[in-house]
C-alpha cells in the first residue's frame, strides 16, 4: 500500500489541508463535529501524520500542565479525569506530570515551562513551603489545588482552591464527641509535616478543647515513615501498635479513608468489630468509603467542584480577569456504618 | 541576597563546575555519593540552575517512557515505582505518559519519541490491535507489559511480559468447582473487547468445561459500558443486576478485585452475606483484596517480578543482546475468606 498522505485525507474527507492539520493539532478553530469526522478517516485509512511539522504545530499550541505529587492517591482520580476535560474543552492540551514525594515541584515546573512553553500550571496535592523569590520564578499563572499551606504565606502571591481541612477535622472530632467518644484516637501526618495533616491534627485537638476533654499525646499516632504515607499498610500497621499499646479508647478518627481501611482490619484481626466495639471515623470520601464493609463514616470532599473551580481560576489568571483567588469549598460529613454513639 | 551560581555551588562543594552540572542533570558519570552530596548543598541554599543550558543537556539525556492506559487503576500502583527506581538505577531519566482508553498510544509513542528523543518505551496496561505496520513505525525498542494480546500476532514483531491470563483465569474458575460450585457468574469485559477480559473469559469457559459442566450464558455478565471499566462502582452495578435477574448462581468470579469489592457490596445490600450465601473471587491481588472485609479470594499477579522483567527485557534490547523476548509469570491462587467449599 502506497503511504497516504494529508493530501489524500482532505480529499477522502471533502475537506483542506489546513482543516485536516487543524484537527490533528487540537487547534481551536475547527468545529467538534468536523474534527470528528477527520480523526474517524485519518484512524480508518492509518494515516500518520507527518511527525516533523505536526511537533512543531504543537510546541507552539497552548498547554497546560498539571503537577501532582502522589499520583497513586485515588484521591486524585476524578480530579484528573475533570481536569483533561476542562481543559480540553478550552481548546488548550494538557500534560500530566507526576512529582516524587521529595522532588520539588518548582524545579519540575521552571523546566516544563521552558519544554513546552506552558500557559498554565496546576499543582495538586502534597504540600507548598516555597519562598515567595522561588515562586516568582515562575513566569506562567498557576493554582495550587487541595495543597496544605503553611501560614507565611502572603495570599497575594498565589491562588488556591481546597477544603478548610482545619474546620472539616473540627467537623468530625465534634461529631465523634457528640455520639460520646471521649477517648478519640488520632491517625495523621508526622507533626514535623506542614501539610494538611498538621491542620487535621489542629482541627482535632481544637475540637477536644472546645468540649473541655484532655488532649491525650498517647492516642495521637503519626504515620509510619518507612510505609508509603495515606495507604492501607499504613494505616494497618499503626492501629495493630495503637491495640498493642494498651492505651484506651472508643474510637480512631483516621486523616484519610485508605488509613482508615488499614485501621479496621487491625481491629478485626485482633478479634474485635467496628463500630460495636470501635468506631472508625476517615477522611476524603474515596469510593472505598462506600464500598467497604463497615461502610465508612467520612468527611466527602467536593473533589469534582474543587477540580472544576481550579482550571477556572486557572483560565481567568490566564485571560488576566483576576489576579489571585483563593476558593474554599465546604466538604460533608457523611455518617455511615463504621462510627456509633455510645452515650 | 545575592543569585547563587554554579560556581558558588561547586566550591561550596570542594568539587568542579562539571560535578556540580552532572549531578543536576543526572549524568551518568557521577557516583551516588557526590550527587546526593551536591544536591543537598544546592537544596539548601536555593539554588535554581540556569535552564537554557539545564534543557540542552537534558534533551540530551537518555530516557525511557512508560506509557500507561488507565492510570487510575491501582494494579499499576506497585509496578510505576518500580519502573522509576529500575530506570533510575540504569541512569535514565523516566517519563510517565497517560493514554486515554480511546487514544492510540502507537501514535503518542510516535510523538514523545521525537520530542523526547527516547531510547525505549513500555507500554502499560489496555489491550494491542496495531498493525505489524503500525507497530514498526517505533524506532525505538519497546515492551507490552500486562497488556492482552490478540493473537494474530506474530511474536518476532514484539516483546511483552504478563501473566497467563487464560491460564490463571482457569486456575480460579477450577478452584471454585473444585469447592463445589457448579453455578458460577462471571462479571467480565464486554466480548467485543480483545484483551484480558477475553482471555480470562477463555480460562473460564475451559475450567466449566473440562469439568462437564454446561456454560450458561445467563450467568456471564459484561462490566456497564457507561461506568469507568474495572471500578468497584461497575462490579456493585452488575452484580445488582445479576441478584435480580433470579438467575441461580452460588459463586461470583469478577475478572478484576475492584469489581469484586463491588459485587460484594451488592450482596450486602440485599441483605445477602459472602461467602455465607455466595462466594466473590477476584483477580490481581490489589492491597485491597487483604485489607477488605471479608477478605477477598483472589490471584495475585507477580506485579513487582513483572515490572523488574520488563525493564530488564527493554535493556536488553536496547542494548541488542536479544531481538525480542516473551516472558510471562505464574500468578498464585491466594485463598481468603470471600469463598467457601459448599461441598
Amino acid at each position: 500500500m502506497e503511504r497516504i498522505t494529508i493530501i489524500d485525507i482532505a480529499k477522502m474527507c471533502g475537506v483542506g489541508v489546513t482543516t485536516v492539520s487543524r484537527a490533528i493539532n487540537n487547534h481551536p478553530d475547527i468545529s467538534e463535529d468536523t474534527k470528528a469526522m477527520v480523526m474517524k478517516v485519518i484512524k480508518e485509512n492509518h494515516y500518520v501524520p507527518n511527525n516533523s511539522a505536526r511537533n512543531l504545530k504543537r510546541s507552539a499550541s497552548k498547554t497546560i500542565a498539571v503537577l501532582i505529587k502522589g499520583i497513586t492517591n485515588p484521591f486524585f482520580n476524578h480530579m484528573i479525569k475533570v481536569f483533561e476535560q476542562e481543559i480540553q474543552r478550552k481548546k488548550y492540551s494538557f500534560i500530566l506530570q507526576r512529582v516524587d514525594e521529595n522532588q520539588d515541584e518548582i524545579e519540575v515546573a521552571i523546566e516544563l515551562e521552558k519544554e513546552k512553553r506552558l500557559k498554565g500550571i496546576v499543582f495538586l496535592g502534597g504540600y507548598f513551603s516555597h519562598s515567595k523569590e522561588k515562586l516568582s520564578q515562575l513566569t506562567v499563572p498557576f493554582v495550587l489545588s487541595t495543597i496544605g499551606m503553611t501560614s507565611e504565606f502572603d495570599l497575594n502571591d498565589y491562588s488556591s482552591v481546597s477544603v478548610d481541612d482545619f474546620k472539616e477535622s473540627y467537623k468530625m472530632t465534634d461529631y465523634l464527641i457528640n455520639q460520646g467518644h471521649a477517648k478519640i484516637a488520632l491517625i495523621t501526618a508526622s507533626m514535623d509535616d506542614a501539610s494538611i495533616g498538621k491542620l487535621r491534627y489542629e482541627g482535632y485537638k481544637k475540637a477536644l478543647e472546645d468540649h473541655g476533654l484532655a488532649i491525650n499525646e498517647q492516642l495521637i499516632w503519626a504515620m509510619k515513615e518507612d510505609i508509603e504515607s495515606y495507604t492501607m499498610e499504613n494505616g494497618y500497621t499503626v492501629t495493630k501498635e495503637l491495640l498493642e499499646s494498651q492505651e484506651e479508647f472508643t474510637a480512631i478518627f483516621a486523616i484519610s479513608d485508605n488509613l482508615a481501611v488499614g485501621a479496621c482490619k487491625a481491629i478485626f484481626e485482633a478479634g474485635k468489630r467496628v463500630p460495636e466495639d470501635y468506631s472508625v471515623a476517615g477522611f476524603d470520601g474515596l469510593d472505598i468509603s462506600f464500598y467497604y464493609n463497615p461502610s465508612l463514616t467520612t468527611i466527602r470532599q467536593p473533589v469534582v467542584e474543587i477540580a472544576e473551580e481550579t482550571i477556572k481560576i486557572l483560565f481567568d489568571l490566564i485571560h488576566k480577569k483576576i489576579t489571585h483567588a483563593h476558593k474554599v469549598f465546604p466538604a460533608d460529613l457523611v455518617v455511615r456504618e463504621s462510627t456509633k454513639s455510645i452515650l
